[in-house]
């Protein structure tokens, strides 16, 4: 059975030595205000965190997987055993609110710790995380945009995890295509509106861990235009609230069937038929779409932390059963009394471990810098740091999501790779955390949807500004740098690769313009992503490994955690960011090898016959 | 529900215009007398395999999956629905017999023939194909090393297919390390020998198929030294034959469990408990792994065929729901009267279904290359031949395991990607696609087993004569096709891919033999298996891009066969042979950045820590 210890030392360098996030929070009235972000406290709430999610949630990710969800004939769903009290005592500890408005009965600490949390639940049970994961997403939402009636109504028992939420968005014809939806919302004139359609793939869409479920719904209001533009959200509860907040009469959203998937079986997987529901208009008519994207942007960092979750504790178990497990001889002999030395003598096997740390750690400090860059895109009290913080924010977010989630899926398949055999079976819970981790590629849109929305959207459309500006940054650092004894040479290959980066999006930019037109983005997008993601990763790891150096000089490294700080920055540049080389030919070679022939290649008479 | 058909087309095309093998096996006299190696007679036989696979394999693939294999409380197991009465049908039409030797009721077709029937039976249903497959390894080794006795007591049956073999190697603490098993055999002084021990991992080590399983099982003889010099093969059947080969008296070997895995759970992967169970010498004492060996070689050649069949089958279906699936829209619009465009049109889906194709027609081609070469090592008359045809074989099996199977994964992971959210449920299959092919990298020697196979084993340890051969063979090509004017910057690219090949090589062997030590070989091989493979592909897509330019300008191009195989060479080496300069500069990096200190990067007190 696989264990999990998080990663807390790892952890508060990046907060207070990557990130300096103490001081940056404190520039924050926000959070001196309400006393949130002192270090100490951080500190102490990080260990809680770990403490609650090695207790209770580690145990549970096995069963989860083994038992799934249980729709009954009435609609009703019963959760895996185990899950619905580890909730309770979630809920009662305070986590469902952590992060949350103080005004709606939140704790106001910083994103920057929940991202934390988050990723610690995911390591220890994605299934499980997923049911206060959504929630939040409905949060985040509401909050945002929705009136102060349905606010005072719904926040305080989302924020107390009383009641749980959902993100209603995809429909059998309509994933990527949202505006292709149908389901349908009428204006009862009473201020409600009635929600009739289906809804699938909807995650902690029914279950008991909660007295109620608030669903967001993406619906097109009668009369509205066709697509994106005439799409609005409501909300719609599972039970309608009494005035003064008490669970009332079921509403008309019935759970029609659980999907049977590869992995995540802890987390219902719902059809939900809406029928005459009753529900109500969140933000404003036809803007549906736009308030989505308030819970999709924090999903994407979500499920990239996911990505980032289950690589590290694919990692954590296949480095334990690399020292335990015997198996050939090495030269020098680590056993010389026995049969046969531990395989993590083994240079490959070597490879395969350094693999997830170095992609792990460079993730784990991407995902909270970016956190830190959310608190101060909300929070900051300088509007131009808000906008730079949302700039930064904006162009990291797919970057997160997917490169994160390739990751850690990869992570996951190589350490299982590490325990052969017995890597394929299921009591040894490492097939578990490759069937969990394949998910993260594909929802909250495709990793190739997002490679099309950092390249396409946050890239192009903004003519290179914001890749510019954080150019800008890597190009300061590089300067600083490379004569550095030390990580000098990881700051000219960074310049480099940074300065490829912006010829490769010049050369894109240039054919889109031209006759390629936006094909030559869809061509060339999942390839700029990775490019994009081992850029910031370089950037990181030689950042981390300049404080390493620093620290092991003034005789700081007694648990050697600089020196592995150091060396895993050096098989990263080494082994992993080379990558860079095959995807700038790929990059460049475009469009051009897969405008085929559709009828002799695929055999299809599309209206698409390429020459 | 997943659907395949046999791509016989490009079979025929592999066999007549890229092999000649007709002309080949023509020369082979073994085939002539035996008259089995007429074109006409191979392409019927492919097409009733197609037939066959197609309308009784395919319809049990999921079955299999769901069901499982259930063992009962005496040890016997039940395989899954239909499962017994396929193979029933598959015996009876002789399949089990295809490439036997006549001697033995065989029908002695090419192994090349019943290379493309596994490759088919793997796009099928590899959990079911695994019972016939272990057989053929069973038979392998026998037919090869067998006492006379034991052949005409045990082949027929097995050839027949009325019983079937299994290969029992593996012991809980002894995987890739064979030298460390413990099972005994102890000499009965009347020819037959008592066997005692636990095998884990038998691969269809039990089941209600046949009449009775003819295990081939490692065992430590008696007074035998340790390590693999100490291992000899036995025969051990689940019923001792009466001497007119009937099933006789039940031995003392029993299914103890059946492993929960990821995948091919139609597959009964058995833990066999021998308590002083009657076996028999098969071949030299303590010469077991050498006899082991030719089963292994076989068996890794057959997996390689999972990875190829399962991308196929992955690939037909990801390319059938890209046609069908509308989402979006493209300009120019295909669908201009509808709401959107089927998703074949993106340029990232082209590049996901073309991946699938590139590696599956270039596997398919190594592969038949590979059973090709092996019909003539075993029967060509000349024996210079002979060795030339061993040689390639012994080169070429590790990659065509570990490439293959690797590929085959990636393009089962990618083509379940094609169908966003519907690729993780179930119901669609393709999930069922990645889980099964998952197991291909791992078991038969994992993959990284395989790259040392073939760097330290097959490319070293002959001072590169082997590579040397081949390169000889790459370079002819080369020089002849450099100036094409349609083939010839393949021909440029792959002859700097081919020397670089050589001098990576060089650097490699060269480190080895200084202080780097094995540890470079260990260190380098997995990239260089990745690297070789990329040459070999290169290689055949060039050659096959080359006889299809001749016949389009011969206008014999009516279907776009010829069209698609230029179109498809161009996107290989556009987009996935580049792979070859990442590798380059991590083959290149060496052992160095894996030498890391153990203390402080992996936690781990070990003997071995470097500085």
């Amino acid at each position: 059975m696989p264990t999990y210890k998080a990663p807390l030392r790892d952890i508060k360098f990046l907060m207070n030595e990557l990130l300096d996030a103490p001081a940056e929070l404190a520039k924050i009235p926000y959070y001196t205000t309400n006393e949130t972000a002192d270090a100490d406290l951080m500190s102490q709430v990080l260990d809680e965190a770990a403490r609650f999610v090695e207790s209770e949630l580690v145990p549970l990710n096995a069963i989860g997987d083994k038992e799934g969800c249980v729709r009954h004939d009435n609609g009703d769903v019963t959760t895996p055993t185990g899950f619905k009290a580890a909730y309770k005592k979630y809920r009662e500890a305070g986590w469902t609110a952590l992060d949350a408005d103080p005004t709606y009965g939140g704790q106001g600490m910083p994103h920057l710790i929940s991202n934390v949390l988050v990723e610690m639940m995911n390591s220890a049970n994605v299934a499980w995380s997923m049911y206060p994961g959504l929630s939040h997403g409905a949060y985040s939402a509401l909050h945002a945009v929705g009136s102060d009636a349905l606010k005072d109504l719904y926040l305080p028992k989302i924020v107390s995890g009383e009641w749980t939420g959902t993100m209603c968005l995809t429909e059998p014809h309509a994933g990527t295509d949202l505006g292709m939806i149908r389901t349908k919302a009428t204006d009862n004139g009473d201020g409600s509106y009635a929600i009739s359609g289906t809804k699938i793939f909807i995650s902690a869409g029914e279950h008991d861990m909660a007295d109620n479920i608030v669903h967001l719904v993406l619906a097109r209001l009668e009369g509205s235009p066709e697509g994106t533009k005439g799409i609005s959200l409501f909300l719609v509860p599972k039970f309608i609230p009494t005035p003064d907040g008490k669970v009332g009469e079921r509403n008309g959203v019935v759970c029609g069937s659980l999907e049977h998937k590869m992995g995540i079986h802890g987390n219902a997987t719902a059809v939900l038929n809406f029928d005459q529901a009753k529900g109500w208009l969140v933000g404003e008519v036809n803007k549906g779409m736009n308030h989505m994207f308030i819970m999709m942007n924090a999903a994407r960092l979500g499920t990239g932390l996911q990505g980032l979750g289950l690589g590290e504790v694919a990692y954590q178990n296949a480095l334990a059963y690399a020292k335990d497990r015997t198996q050939m001889r090495h030269e020098p002999r680590v056993n010389p009394a026995e049969q046969a030395d531990p395989i993590i003598v083994h240079p490959d096997v070597r490879r395969m471990l350094l693999t997830g740390k170095a992609y792990t750690e460079a993730g784990r400090a991407m995902a909270m810098w970016l956190a830190l860059s959310i608190d101060q895109e909300h929070h900051h009290p300088d509007e131009a740091k808000r906008k730079e913080a949302a700039d930064l924010v904006a162009l990291l977010t797919p970057i997160a999501k997917a490169f994160m989630t390739d990751n850690g899926f990869n992570i996951a398949v190589q350490s299982q790779q590490v325990f052969g055999g017995h890597g394929y079976i299921q009591e040894w819970g490492m097939e578990q955390f490759v069937r969990d981790a394949r998910i993260g590629q594909i929802y909250e849109g495709t990793n190739g949807i997002q490679a099309l929305d950092l390249l396409g959207r946050k890239v192009l459309m903004d003519g290179g500004k914001k890749l510019q500006k954080l150019a800008g940054t890597l190009q300061e650092f590089v300067e600083e740098n490379e004569s550095d004894e030390h990580i000098g040479e990881y700051a000219t290959q960074l310049g480099k690769a940074a300065q490829q980066l912006g010829s490769l999006t010049m050369v894109i930019g240039q054919k889109a313009m031209g006759e390629g037109g936006a094909d030559e983005v869809n061509a060339a997008a999942v390839d700029y992503l990775r490019f994009f993601g081992h850029v910031v990763y370089g950037y990181l790891w030689a950042r981390m490994a300049k404080i390493a150096h620093e620290q092991i000089e003034a005789g700081n490294d007694r648990d050697g955690f600089y020196t592995a700080k150091v060396q895993t920055a050096k098989f990263y540049f080494a082994k992993l960011f080379p990558e860079i080389k095959s995807l700038a030919t790929t990059i460049k070679a475009g469009n051009e090898t897969l405008a085929v022939d559709d009828r002799a290649v695929f055999g299809w008479e599309g209206a698409l016959v390429h020459a």
